[in-house]
């Protein structure tokens, strides 16, 4: 077991990553309930990630979705984000809310549509090279609703392709990551539907693409921990979208619909070292707050996480290992557990004060005044949401 | 095995009802690609479902959507169904687009919600006298995202107190039908996910109240033939929305993702004589095509259901009871799959020759010029779709 | 917030009823490793329980699986378990492991061969009457393989004669319970897959029928505490076999899956009042230990269910209840995970201690000398399992 | 669309192999019902499978499971199978039914134990040797039942070892095969839980090591024939266990439960052309028949495959890929379920009849009189069955 010294410089020393568009308003295929106080721009969305920044200590960058924080002059984005006190972090395009991409981006049957989405991804990197992000993070629609509407091969071929593509237009700081996702919007076959794809595609690529595991994206049923694990045995775990859901939806606050699933992955991240800023694991969110205030809901969503880890980091080691060792079924279990039932909050409410921190991000946040302020500041104009 | 006359007897008196809503747009929540040639209002959504009708034979009823589908006098919509040999069949309410209903409609915390909600069902019933539809068709979006968020309990005694209210503006001649749904739009818990809880509230209410089977709202794995038999036996299967699904979305066309299950489920619609229009079955299409053209999509949803109708009624009973009587597991499995494994196409070009149609609906929807007309007709105005 | 006595009150009030079959040998289908001091009979079975409940003091009672714990004299058996501090509770028929059963038990084509599985729930009565058991727990691992192997309406016709010639059989001390299970053994459709089956007929069958729900036998992502908390507004929540599960199987320690969602269902009961013991839900254990040493593996579950309990009884309910009126999502999630990320270890070492109880129950169990004692005592003989 | 003599000759090379395991007794961990006529031993599986190769024309090799098949003399045995027009196919280790194996065995955490089934391992090399088998089927039970209760990461370290030394130990003109299984019966992870870690470990040994796809080890909603699709493209798929399951258990007969999903498999070997012979894909069938009789069991899931395979062949391809090419989304569908809805049945009689056998091969089974003769001539001694 760390002593509590390590347990603490540890969390001090985290870093979640949260997404521009989880402030922006969202929903389902059957409404997008509005909100008040919606941020319109990239910027509006930097200071409400500033803010999530500010209560947590622990979330010093933003992650931008491209074309929807499109900006005029990234080198400006990143300075008003410095003010802040955050960075801007990894890069998302987007190529599935054009209407030319109703068959597909990089994976299109028409040759000219997968250069479009070619050029946007090199676009992406363009970015990069402004803002100084050193992830791509490639998630694609891209799949079919029936069988025989096209091939599952070739579309693969033109998925080596345009990931080489990018690949290739990457510098030496800057890596790719590769989401897969199980299903939707394509409802029959998605082209990246698991790890295994994503990673053999990593694979041919080089160092520099790596796997991104996306909680919210697997099978039911799926131990995502050992995905973890084996990636990171294998050098390719390349980051996390973190969220949650409870059976096929992916939007939900991390940790809110399995804390001890999130505990489990937090449990392989800390025994591999992988917290460790030289493992280069991306901690990022990728939640849509549908029906909660955002603002708080991301704040909840990094102490989840923070939780998940502080539990993570107080397993007794030695204990698991000499039980594990043993074949000690029920020792090994327990030792698990009994870091997972421990009560973090008052541990994290000190690692906040030593932070600086009020030790109650949430008392914090309330007391700011935010949300009444831009509820008045953010009153006219277009609310930023999913296309906007 | 029923004769073959009676076989084509039972395929030409065959009822299905396709929907208004799967003629206008729809898609995901990341993309809606807008197709070409949709109506802009019921009226021409009567249209499309009237010509689906024309080369089908099978599907002379369309269901509305209300309000999408409100007009002024539906007298008058129901006259210029008439006029085009179909007729206005369910009504389905809509509780789920209007900014209250974000926390819930007849489940929601706020009585004023709730009452508005219910004025809502009571005007569908309104519409269902002026138009002469007997089926009110109830699906609610209602549910919660979060443990805590609402109390399961209370929303239970709410959802009970509005069906009772709707159940009692019903005339003698109307009965609802009260669909259930696994997940989606609510992620933690809806308010009737399954047929369980759709039969205990309709055996509360009485007669007039009976379950809605939707083909896509189950959990992996579930046997739905299973539940249509269970149904059936106790005298509460209302109706279908058929469609298909592979994973999670519920709105591939009908028999697209697994025949097979399509043709079980008819096998016990036959096996209880449920075809029959005594048995007060509705069979009623709900899905969206939200790549391929809509038009077409319905005709080859219906000519799916119409085959495995027909394999559904090729099996060869005594066959199949003496194998089950005997405890003969590979006869009985055999009795159906030699059924399943007939290719009913031809005997159902026969039918459709003897209603006087073209034997190939596609073909002649193809020859009717009817996708080059409404393109053109429509081109202006504003497409029907989800809110619209 | 009850206060701190009433929450302890419920506590030591609690009442979790182990299973003989758990102290037996059990496994897969692929190998059933053997451990060793397993009884070897019914008696020795009632010492594995009656030492779980010395050192936990909430476990007074051990289920019975006929014929597995056929005895001569019950009466005598009783005593036993009088002598060692328990009861006899819940008895469970075994119709499955005859070969008469391999097409069923009461489901079975064969009127003989359900007549005869009939007369063996009439014997489990009897015994009821012998032992003064309350509870028949009924679960039948009826259900086909391939469709048409049997008719699933003939089945449920044969299946709801039988569970009334159980009923008529009862006295109005006594009530059956009437499990469901998703699948297995039978793959394709079992004759009670979920609850709205069980629920349909034990609405039939009167009073003394209710529903039996084992925690490992839904579909994934059901949500069971919807189903619990519907039950008991329909008064048809009759008990629990509690076990846990990740994906498939349904037999691993009670919590140690998924305690997040076993404090949800303690949740719904706590919420309902269904803690009381005049609400007559029946708690129950049903699992088997493959791996671990069964009597600290029945130890650390029983831990599991109090330890979901007191975090149950902690939740804020004012709070909680403020928050879901004012439809404050985030506040209702948060009432409800502030108890859930309670450490409720010392709250229970403080009713264990105010019980005259050690503490901790596993250094309780090990300072016993027990797993030495029977080691020695039960080497010879045939030791108990599944079908011994 | 090939010519129809292209298409025979196609069915009439197939090659099938069925495995000697389900010619012996089988079940469920709840029972195993008895069968009579049953094998004793490994030559008169032989003499099963001989049978269903006479047949059915395309079963002419049967896989070993070892030790369940050990002989003193392994070429006698193959000599034997020779005789009776068969080959020796695969070679099963068997590493899950010693009482050493239960906390795994190439994973175990004890040494000792890794090293006694790694020589197990290589024990059936030397029976490949001797038969002339070339494929080492490696299916492993390992995984764990607990979070805590062994390491991920350091089993896969052991798991790589054990995969090393066997594939040291093949010849160049062997191959070993890795399955991959979801779960059971490890309930918490199991070590080679999906194809990516399969192919991830074949990856790194090289050449002579390749996926095994066993159709019924995936979760819920898998998209199986994307897998078969891609491991075609990455040069690993080397071959199938084929069987079905509605839910969890991937016991039934192939093509039983899903015949869409078979065909859609079948599909994709037509296309990449993998049907051929030099594609040195080897199609297995891996089930067990707990409740019909084995023998016809396995010609009808012979026969089911064959039939998925002519339906495969009879897609037009130039209409499917003009349809894909053109984004026809109900073009390409129409041109696969055009396939799909033909009755092959008739074309396999004639393949059959080409093939001088009858066409019927139940029917033939039947006049065999196999089943009353080793009812009759195995009456004695103990039925093979799974550990026997």
């Amino acid at each position: 077991m760390a002593s509590t010294d390590a347990v603490k410089a540890a969390l001090k020393a985290q870093h979640i990553e949260t997404p521009s568009w989880a402030y922006g308003n969202s929903g389902t295929r059957f409404k997008v309930f509005a909100q008040e106080g919606i941020p319109r721009n990239a910027y509006e969305k930097v200071d409400d990630a500033a803010l999530v920044n500010e209560v947590t200590g622990v979330a010093p960058s933003i992650a931008l979705h491209i074309p929807w924080d499109k900006v005029d002059d990234y080198a400006d984005l990143s300075k008003h984000a410095n003010d802040k006190g955050i960075t801007l972090g990894a890069i998302n395009p987007n190529v599935f809310q054009e209407d030319d991409y109703k068959l597909g981006s990089v994976c299109n049957p028409d040759p000219a549509i997968r250069a479009k989405a070619i050029d946007h991804l090199k676009e992406c990197v363009d970015i990069m090279d402004a803002t100084g992000s050193e992830i791509l993070s490639l998630w694609f629609a891209d799949g079919i609703n029936y069988p025989g509407q096209d091939s599952l091969r070739a579309r693969q071929d033109r998925l080596a392709e345009a990931l080489q593509a990018a690949y290739d237009r990457l510098s030496d700081e800057q890596r790719m990551l590769v989401e897969y996702k199980f299903f939707e919007p394509a409802f029959y076959a998605t082209d990246i539907p698991d790890w295994g794809t994503s990673y053999a595609h990593c694979a041919t690529l080089g160092d520099k693409a790596q796997v991104l595991v996306d909680t919210g994206h697997h099978a039911p049923g799926t131990n995502i921990e050992f995905i973890v694990a084996f990636l990171l045995r294998q050098g390719k775990l390349g980051g996390f979208h973190f969220n949650s859901r409870f059976y096929a939806d992916d939007d939900l606050m991390v940790g809110a619909a399995d804390p001890f699933q999130l505990f489990r992955i937090m449990h392989e991240i800390v025994r591999a070292g992988a917290l460790d800023k030289a493992a280069n694991v991306a901690f990022m969110l990728d939640q849509c707050h549908n029906l909660e205030p955002k603002v708080p809901a991301m704040i909840r969503s990094v102490m989840n996480v923070q939780e998940a880890t502080a539990k993570a980091l107080l397993v007794d080691a030695d204990a698991l290992e000499e039980a594990q060792r043993d074949g000690d079924v029920l020792g090994g279990n327990a030792a698990v557990m009994d870091a997972f039932n421990t009560d973090v909050r008052p541990l994290l409410r000190e690692v906040r004060e030593e932070l600086g921190l009020d030790p109650d991000p949430l008392a914090a946040y309330k007391r700011s005044g935010h949300a009444e302020r831009v509820r008045e500041e953010r009153k006219d104009g277009q609310a930023a949401g999913w296309g906007a």
